[in-house]
């Protein structure tokens, strides 16, 4: 490498603790709950073939060319509708469509992130936004935080010197790791803080759409539109495939986030946006998602119950409300890390924690996706990882003097 | 803006002169030069319709998961036998797929570019690559260069110290904006001055399929293998509506630049991969690219006869051997982007070639493409332009004392 000269921000890019855990268990024979994937058997693939042939059919020409940076008019201004539903007010021209919601927290931390400014992100927080913002070279902080999500008192208690917080970025929804999500009265009393000290949100919300029983509180972009950034995403409600994602800036903000896009891809595939749009133009997804909750819920309700009956005393958890994540916290001595590579020899495979956290990971965290397995499977897993845990924990007690 | 602190970069973020041009000219009856798209007549349109359908009915759930950032096997392995054709040797694990090559130019400046490092450039070159480049903020030096490319004396004169010139950035053929190709002698001159300085080259060939009589010279890459990191496109020859591109990187080189594309997006879409695969996998492309040169050398031809006739004297250019685009330097006196509103009024468009300079723009260049029009409405813009050159000329004269 010493012709190469690689930039310094390439320090801070390294391989993904996850894949690199998912190439392990994508073993055949491994029942694995720690992928992030939605399940497969949610793709409406008929749906796709369908939209795939009439785009290719009625507009191939355009959808085969090169398109706006901004994305196809139509689907920005389905995304401003849709989000209106959920008590936002959006103009189309807010809408930037992103190859992925990866992207839109790429183009964020391009705009709004310098070498050594602060960032503030939950503890713990989702790593692909860590991996996405850590090139920029922030300094995160770390929120503290309790079951219902950041505290509004680690915000006031943020740096707002010279270079200052830059955003706190939050996942208020079902949040991807720990599944919780942000009640109304922590969400009001989060937007007045950062309200006091002048500190903007970046939201993001893959996951607000797969509530269970009601659909999670309204996004904070809708109770604070200039201050917030969202970022959504079609991958869990449609499919991950066709990368596709927005972001809804406010307008101010806009123009640098168009550039950015510009230059990191010209814009994202027109087909994909087409199809996608064709797919879901006339109301595809109020009927589709609610097969997608229905199928997730029962196999949360799976996890749910496995764990109460397998898991070791003084492990910690919550049942979430939506999403696809269970998160847990393992009694005192035991370490997800260090127990992974009993937990596959056992056939079975979780996410460690610890990548999750920007400081100070608790090593006692681990998580499981309960979208990919079968409620049978889920049950037989579940049990695997108890037995995993209670050998462990029982084996530390005979060495013990 | 007081809310949002904007990243220091973001000044090198800016609306793209050719975007803001094209809004302009894109009103019809607007016979415009100035696109740099590829012609839609030549999207094989059946074959992809056909391909859809295949890959969503044999893989559809794979193909609409989240897949590897590295990009679809097979895709992958297309790529570097058919790079082997043009003399690389290439491993399959140094391909890696990017959405669209303009993603590969930013991963190239986000993995190898620091704030204020020097990195070298074509005069002029790729307004995209300075795009891309820009917000990592290089200083350009711009390489002085002829008729064949790029001096080899100006490598050698690089300064060399630290923090050292990061790489040059070539177009080896059919350069946009110039369209020309560098022979073979000086390819071998510029690589042995880059390696006599130890200078590593990013080679950009998006367009060197499209040759009118011959192929141009085998790449750098194939040259100087650890020393070149290669861009490929499938942009040009099959349509870049589906964001498809490549990088080949010196193995050395290559995990870095996947991580800074997982960071990006992920990955690739994998039905676009899957679906371009499944057009090229036999051989489409030997059958299909011949008739995309024909079109454009007959494109070509109708231009050079029309600038022969229509333009006035001291009006300079060559006649590409391939690729899509003219350039040209206007008499003396004309300056093209304060001409250009005469041409809109007059009917027709082109690029002004200032916005391809990293510095010192040479306010007489023009670029004109020749793929998006009929060799007729080529005759007629041409000798539109030609009048709006003649006029201005005259009027110069007739004010002059």
């Amino acid at each position: 490498m010493t012709l190469w000269t690689l930039a310094r921000r390439s320090a801070r890019l390294n391989p993904s603790i996850i894949r690199e855990i998912l190439k392990v268990t994508e073993q055949p024979g491994i029942l694995s709950m720690a992928g992030g994937l939605p399940s497969a058997d949610t793709f409406p693939i008929q749906a796709i073939r369908e939209a795939c042939d009439r785009v290719l059919t009625q507009a191939p020409r355009e959808a085969l060319q090169y398109a706006a940076s901004e994305g196809f008019g139509p689907l920005r201004e389905w995304v401003a509708q849709h989000l209106g539903g959920m008590g936002m007010r959006v103009d189309p021209g807010q809408v930037l469509i992103t190859t992925g919601s990866q992207q839109g927290l790429d183009l964020v931390g391009k705009v709004l992130v310098d070498a050594g400014a602060p960032v503030a992100v939950e503890t713990p927080t989702y790593l692909g936004a860590l991996q996405a913002f850590n090139p920029y070279e922030p300094i995160y902080t770390s929120l503290a935080g309790d079951a219902d999500g950041p505290l509004p008192d680690s915000i006031r208690a943020l740096p707002h010197d010279a270079p200052g917080t830059r955003f706190a970025y939050l996942l208020p929804n079902f949040q991807n790791p720990t599944g919780r999500v942000l009640p109304e009265a922590r969400r009001l009393a989060l937007l007045a803080a950062a309200q006091a000290v002048g500190l903007p949100l970046v939201e993001d919300n893959p996951y607000g759409d797969l509530w269970f029983d009601a659909p999670p509180p309204a996004p904070l972009a809708a109770r604070w539109p200039e201050g917030v950034l969202y970022l959504g995403s079609f991958s869990k409600v449609l499919t991950p495939g066709f990368r596709l994602g927005y972001l809804v800036a406010p307008p101010a903000l806009y123009p640098k986030l168009l550039q950015a896009k510009q230059a990191a891809d010209l814009h994202t595939p027109g087909i994909n946006q087409r199809v996608v749009h064709e797919v879901i133009k006339n109301g595809f997804l109020d009927q589709h998602v609610p097969t997608i909750r229905a199928r997730y819920a029962a196999q949360c309700a799976a996890m749910a119950e496995a764990l109460q009956r397998h898991m070791p005393e003084g492990t910690e958890w919550q049942r979430p409300q939506g999403g696809m994540f269970f998160w847990l916290r393992l009694p005192a001595g035991c370490d997800a890390m260090a127990l992974l590579p009993q937990a596959v020899a056992q056939g079975i495979a979780y996410v460690p924690g610890a990548a999750f956290y920007a400081h100070a990971a608790d090593p006692r965290t681990l998580r499981l996706s309960f979208v990919t397995l079968s409620p049978d499977d889920i049950a037989s897993g579940v049990a695997t990882l108890g037995k995993v845990l209670r050998t462990h924990i029982d084996g530390t007690r005979e060495e013990a003097p």
